[in-house]
């Protein structure tokens, strides 16, 4: 008995001859399994794999107990008349759509609706065709499933384990939405932080282009060019990290803002508000690359021609004017401090970076997770920009560097993190602070009086 | 009738109308769920989602089969006259603790004995009620549950999927109480290696501050304060990182000694040596990045205004006095040893550190896993070792260095290195090791003789 | 009755009383377990732990319905005489082999065989005995468990968690092969490529070694020796980097021009290039290590004697020759270049290396996987040979560096790595391109006559 068994739960069947069918079908009987594959025109199939039946649908369907749907949805129909061969068997949807939304249910649930006596599970879509061929690579390990019957999912999830994917259950059949979304997907969330990191690479590019190399040019007369490849990639670099770093903590600062002025919770933030806050790992891990770009940048300069020649020429000058030259302690202060602050904070940012890896961030309880990104993160923030001011020193008053009448960029890039900084301040001032953390424990402005019985014996 | 039963399914209800039961209504029915507020005085309750019903904690508990309880535990007592309602419900408790052992038995176990008919399952506790308004989101994606029945654990895994939760099933409720002790947590393997940490730093810090700057101000009177952000961190950045390393490696060395020593593998620790080797991991973590920052202190030198300043007055020198200057080769010898040393030191300790990222580690079998991390991590020891020695030199036999008769920082750090990887080399003679190996297999002292016959039959 | 019940899932039966049989009865003795081991000779079993009862295998069998199988399968016979008693009882087979393929089925199908009506559980064989006896850690806390009854596995299931480890459903039995070989391996596809590394970086430290160092020696009497260390090594690691980058990519170009001439993707390739194409990410991490220490190596230049002598000797001759030195902007522009594709090169090889880590990649659809690693790859790779191509410069023409006839190493690097972009080139031209998508997507050379017809209804 148990042995017909095995045979039985080790016969699939595959509809649709197509690329994804022939694919599966092969993995299918590499995977030690007796596929039959069931066509319109069972006569004229040819290229599906050695080792294969073809049968008419209505044969396959009676002859295995689990059917892969390998056929686009606008032919489901054809199922219809099948309905009764396909009573209690399992039907894997294997189907994506070219665009999100192109129908108005997901198309398991649309077979599942044809076909009610069968049980639909979602699954495998998520794949691409050379992993359902070749077998379980990097991000085509993992297998999402869904259906409403706990029993027909055992039966997929048995296959998946023997093909060699590890899967796992995403629920009842109305996940399967999100999973025929996936594949779809580009980087959703990436894409507001690229482009906010292209538009100000691209601006404060073109802006120390003009007011120092074709300034040079122009007024000087003097052609600095070279300078773009490094000297100027290392001025944009910080800039912009130190921009979306400040971009990346202002919506939280923002949100608390809202919330005290609105006295609660639990109503939801405008729509800009909240699609800006689902993109601040992003932004921060953008910005984390702009920096790592720029701690490179600073540390080749001693290996650059331009600073060896002129390091030479220096000393070389020095000694023909028959100069002294005088060790300024303040200046190996301010220069060592710098330095001292740019590293700590660029530190403590790749920590941010760490935690935020999905393994690293599953293993903290929400807890440890906001102490890290909140408490370090606005510290990282603090270091970065006292790094800023440090670079600028004394420059500051000197009117000698506003060419052209423009600031130097690193005072443009100073004013977003000091207004978060600024603003951060006044929400940990004691009496701010007590009135968030009321609101954020569910505490609701003009609640006290109406309500204030049921709070005391049932509130959480 | 599947029609009706996706309605009922549909239809879930709060207990509870404080933060935790208003976030998680609010969310339920952004998911489309039909919400019942259940509550003592349905009449006087405000400030409850829109779109949610109130009804008396009876009325609710008949309508739905779902039931999630975001009541403190104090006020658990209500349940028991609703025994009769609540009779084949699933009870979601949500409940923590302020803090760990409060109460004799976990919240959920507590809530089962009151309504012992009902199918209790604890769940939704790790996330932050933020998370529950608004959705996963890094830290607050994955949610917890246990409970005794596999059918109940199951509905509940429904909603959590629907929410968009990504749920694991942890077993039965006796695991309860692990659930609710883990958002207490905040960093708990952490704290004893970051102590360890802060007073190497202080301690070291202090140390060189006395020993350098404030002995070159007091017997020369010269003010190189300024070599506290710098230079002195990068003393002190290298020499908690080679002392901690060691101590990730000793208590497994020690811990082999105490085994040869009682010549069983089954005999406990005591508990000083078990809480040291539970935190080796964040030890080595600590220590990475202390190394880290050694690395980027010691690539900045040629940019600092200080060392550049110095560099020309050295050129400036030699060529008034009409010096010259002559090629030591054993010195370019020394200089790239030590430095090529540091860099294989560095990059396997690197690698490690990547080793131990959870889903990393996860990834490896143990044998994997024990390779890299003992193998690898003394050579890592060895060459970082040698790293100091180099640094240090001829300079170890010169008496100038020491300034009020105390040693430079890098010969006392070198100490406890050097007796770890001394032990060590003990551990790998051909003797001691066939020993250890024998007592690892399940060998004990004493046993041969009393049951070699057992053993010959049935070991594994 | 609930009571009893809960006593007797309590209660847990280890048959075998060698190491892994004792290591286990610690621990659930710890968890709170009533152990009771089975033994052939109960009357002379010693060194069992303390609390864990002794009996006959068939007293034992009886007492619980919960049976570890700490035995080698070479005495599972003794079971066979016990299968009146175990029937129904959930059997876990810990066991391992002491190489792969050792028996023609897995341990755990032979016992199923012996005892057909027990219910076999392949589990916790992945465990070291260390953390069978103190718990999980690391890479010792997954365990994956295997069976045909998903009651059984519960069973298991549920004392994994309860002994704190973290259990996955890997499903039916037959996996348990699987399970079995894994903690067999040491990084199995880390070797090929651990190789190919090995013997890159002989070859080219001796041909190195050979052409620079011995060439200086012989040649001119110079002992050059000391750069070794560090010039050697920063000269070999980019090389071996490079190439191994080039190998990491050219299997992938090899394959598509496979699938042009064969017209079909449905064809396995030869049995080399699948073990190539396996083995790429191990590869390209493998050249990403080497190209870290490359950048280390450079990084830390200007720090050694050597360079800060000759930097000085320059200057110092300059000034006694009383010659002027003329800033080339040309040569400006070339070493700002190059060390500016050095550095973008580096960033996007690191963030390559990071989206390979398992929790990232897992988090990403494949479209979005290959893109990263197809399109950022071979970005990569452009980046890194222009690098290479700008660091020689004008010097590929001076003959004077052709020391004894042979080409200096970057030359011999730039091969590969060019003739792979010059593939991909010819592949991403337009009407390459469309034959290769259009096999990709399924289509087979000459199946366009043969079978159009179905294709038009039923092609997915």
């Amino acid at each position: 008995h148990t042995h017909s068994h095995t045979l039985c739960e080790k016969r699939v069947c595959v509809f649709g001859t197509g690329d994804m069918g022939r694919s599966l079908g092969l993995r299918l009987l590499q995977a030690g399994y007796s596929v039959m594959f069931g066509s319109r025109r069972p006569q004229s199939c040819n290229f599906l794999p050695n080792g294969a039946q073809v049968l008419s649908h209505a044969e396959a369907a009676q002859a295995a107990h689990l059917i892969f749907i390998a056929v686009q949805r606008e032919h489901y129909d054809f199922l219809v008349p099948l309905a009764y061969h396909l009573k209690g068997k399992v039907l894997v949807d294997l189907s994506n759509n070219l665009k999100k939304n192109q129908y108005p249910e997901a198309n398991a649930e649309y077979l599942q609706s044809l076909v009610p006596e069968a049980e639909v599970v979602k699954g495998f879509n998520t794949l691409s065709a050379w992993a359902l061929q070749n077998g379980p690579s990097d991000a085509n390990r993992q297998v999402y499933i869904c259906g409403d019957r706990a029993e027909a999912k055992q039966v997929v999830l048995a296959v998946a384990t023997k093909l060699g994917f590890s899967a796992l259950d995403r629920g009842s059949l109305s996940a399967s939405r999100e999973l025929e979304d996936f594949p779809l997907q580009l980087f959703p969330l990436w894409r507001l932080p690229m482009r906010i990191a292209v538009g100000l690479t691209a601006f404060f590019f073109f802006y120390l282009l003009i007011r120092e190399i074709l300034y040079a040019y122009i007024t000087q007369g003097k052609d600095i060019s070279f300078r773009i490849m490094v000297s100027l990639a290392n001025r944009v670099c910080p800039i912009v990290s130190l921009i979306m770093l400040a971009l990346c903590y202002l919506p939280g600062v923002l949100a608390s803002f809202l919330q005290l002025y609105r006295g609660t919770k639990y109503r939801r933030f405008p729509d800009w508000l909240d699609r800006w806050m689902l993109c601040r790992k992003q932004l921060g891990l953008l910005a984390l690359g702009f920096a790592c770009l720029h701690v490179l940048y600073t540390l080749i300069i001693p290996i650059r021609y331009y600073v060896r020649f002129w390091a030479t020429e220096r000393t070389v000058t020095q000694i023909r004017q028959n100069g002294t030259n005088e060790f300024i302690t303040s200046r190996a202060w301010h220069s060592d401090s710098y330095l001292s602050f740019g590293i700590l904070g660029f530190g403590l940012y790749v920590l941010l970076g760490i935690t935020s890896l999905p393994s690293v961030s599953n293993a903290l309880s929400w807890r440890e997770f906001s102490f890290v990104q909140s408490k370090l993160g606005h510290l990282t923030l603090l270091l970065c920009t006292i790094h800023t001011y440090l670079y600028g020193g004394k420059r500051f008053l000197s009117a000698s560097l506003y060419n052209w009448y423009t600031p130097p960029g690193y005072m443009l890039c100073l004013v977003l993190p000091s207004v978060v900084l600024l603003l951060k301040l006044l929400l940990v001032t004691p009496c701010v602070d007590r009135n968030i953390t009321r609101i954020r424990q569910g505490w609701e402005k003009g609640a006290d009086q109406r309500n204030s019985k049921n709070n005391k014996t049932l509130v959480l």
